[in-house]
């Protein structure tokens, strides 16, 4: 029996997360799963219990961690758009927020006289690396981000990593790809529209295009993402070493790429449905983020992604197409 | 004319730089400088202001950032050593208290309508590095610190390069090598061996070698400290880029070879005064610390280290043997 804990359960990979833990080795029927965010879906993942609450709230998340629960999973931020914009907001809550979590934790570890030693998995970004690249990003390549998101995500890496070193808890930050194809609606992240050129014209609705078609990104669905979660709690850290943050597994291709997938699997009149309107500001942004990796170390742990871009787009069409 | 603020201006390294002000372009004879520490030396550097306080003191702090100094150098810190015995002392000296000092920064650049914007150059350490190493560490190699001291000093990095790229500051983080031969007294920093066993011989005084000889480690002479400071405070930072952490040149190495350059120097008898006594404590820490790099970009600026570690023994004996 295990406790759980979901950090951001009410978000779309939180909830995808709390839905898919029956496939987990964590869980089972007796267990107890908690989900703390600022908002749920009207139909959302089972849960044993669903708190409405703010991250930045220290009471708040005091309570949670007085339950001792033994793995946590921490995915609530602000997105990266909106950390961009809104400097204070970001700060408080990627940032300052974050440290609060991890000195709650502390305090309550060393009131188990050290006993309760939770697994605390993060999700970072690949946001954390910035622009100049190599071709590929591999496992030693430094935190340089180029936004204000990305310094939040590696400082909170730094934190994890420091407190996991000293026994505290035992961390690990896992840095995601761009999340592609996110069901419902679009979100105020810069990435946003890598899903929407997909979603939108499979439910019959246009989509703006942003960027050159020529863009290179880093990808993995929802479904993957909710797998690297599971991986990550049950994962053994002796394995993992020091090093408490992994570049993951995903799919590199360019823009192009992921029309003529969609064209493949949908045909041409839905790929129709996708206007080009340069936006200058997004440019700026997607040109600094990584285009492709080497992830060597996630691969040898067993963590998984998609194989191409088709895979992807099937995925949606399977998990959230049918919902949408 | 410009105002200048040395954080932590008390110390030996900040002490160095304000006797050395002379030497760079940023000072002339109507200046302004400003000295904060917790103490001073009784007999100690020029300066128009010298203030007694704490890094932790908000009011403090934004009574001297009123001023809008031209150039902020930030050197205050909690030593390696006492960041990983005193966690909390650390973690709030070195991380919180640095933040709070750039949020303090950017509520003047916004009181001033963004027409100030500092210089800030901030003393950071190869201790933000972690084993396993290459042979030699390059410009794009990961930040994975193994000690808390570490961790505070990337941090401290990542947050003066978001606030730099926003434009509230112009900030600069520069890596010191271990500074070796530290005058005076030893401190509680984990490499303060690295400066004794040469510094107390010299002085006609047993040192204590708490490592094997073969230890290899990166330094420069204090004085090599001060001009890289002075070379940060007045480098064209267009030059610099995004990426506002630096590796910086330094003497690679082994305690094997000080020791033989100390005999070259003055003698078999002054050797003869350095007793080891392994501590298991000192080297657990020291064996996660970086032995050598190949800090090209430094390099390719200006900044300048001692070619050889008989340098480094010559500049302790110039500048500061005779006051000791």
């Amino acid at each position: 029996m295990a406790k759980i804990l979901i950090i951001g359960g009410g978000g779309m990979v939180g909830q995808k997360l709390a839905n898919s833990l029956d496939d987990s080795p964590l869980i089972s029927d007796a267990d107890d799963i908690t989900l703390f965010d600022i908002g749920f879906p009207a139909v959302g993942a089972p849960a044993d219990a669903r708190i409405n609450g703010n991250v930045t709230d220290a009471g708040a998340i005091t309570k949670l961690i007085r339950k001792r629960p033994d793995v946590i999973f921490h995915l609530a931020s602000i997105v990266s758009g909106e950390a961009e914009t809104n400097f204070d907001l970001g700060w408080d809550v990627n940032g300052e927020a974050f440290w609060s979590f991890l000195k709650i934790l502390r305090a309550e570890h060393l009131a188990s006289q050290g006993n309760w030693v939770p697994r605390v998995v993060f999700t970072s970004s690949i946001a954390v690396f910035g622009a100049p690249y190599p071709d590929k990003i591999d496992d030693e390549f430094l935190s340089a981000p180029q936004t204000s998101y990305g310094a939040q995500k590696a400082i909170s890496e730094l934190m994890l990593s420091d407190f996991s070193r000293k026994g505290f808890l035992n961390g690990l930050s896992i840095r995601l790809p761009t999340i592609c194809v996110r069901p419902g609606k679009p979100n105020l992240a810069a990435s946003s529209f890598f899903s929407g050129i997909i979603r939108e014209p499979l439910n019959g609705k246009d989509a703006i295009l942003p960027v050159p078609s020529d863009v290179r990104h880093w990808h993995a669905s929802p479904r993957a993402a909710a797998g690297f979660l599971r991986k990550a709690g049950t994962l053994d850290l002796a394995q993992v070493g020091t090093r408490r943050a992994m570049n993951l597994p995903g799919v590199s291709c360019t823009v192009e790429e992921q029309i003529e997938a969609l064209r493949d699997i949908a045909g041409n009149d839905v790929v129709a449905r996708i206007k080009p309107e340069p936006d200058a500001a997004i440019m700026e942004i997607v040109k600094g983020w990584p285009r492709n990796f080497n992830p060597e170390r996630a691969l040898s742990l067993g963590f998984k992604a998609e194989d191409n871009f088709h895979q992807i787009i099937q995925t949606y069409i399977d998990d959230d197409l049918p919902n949408a």
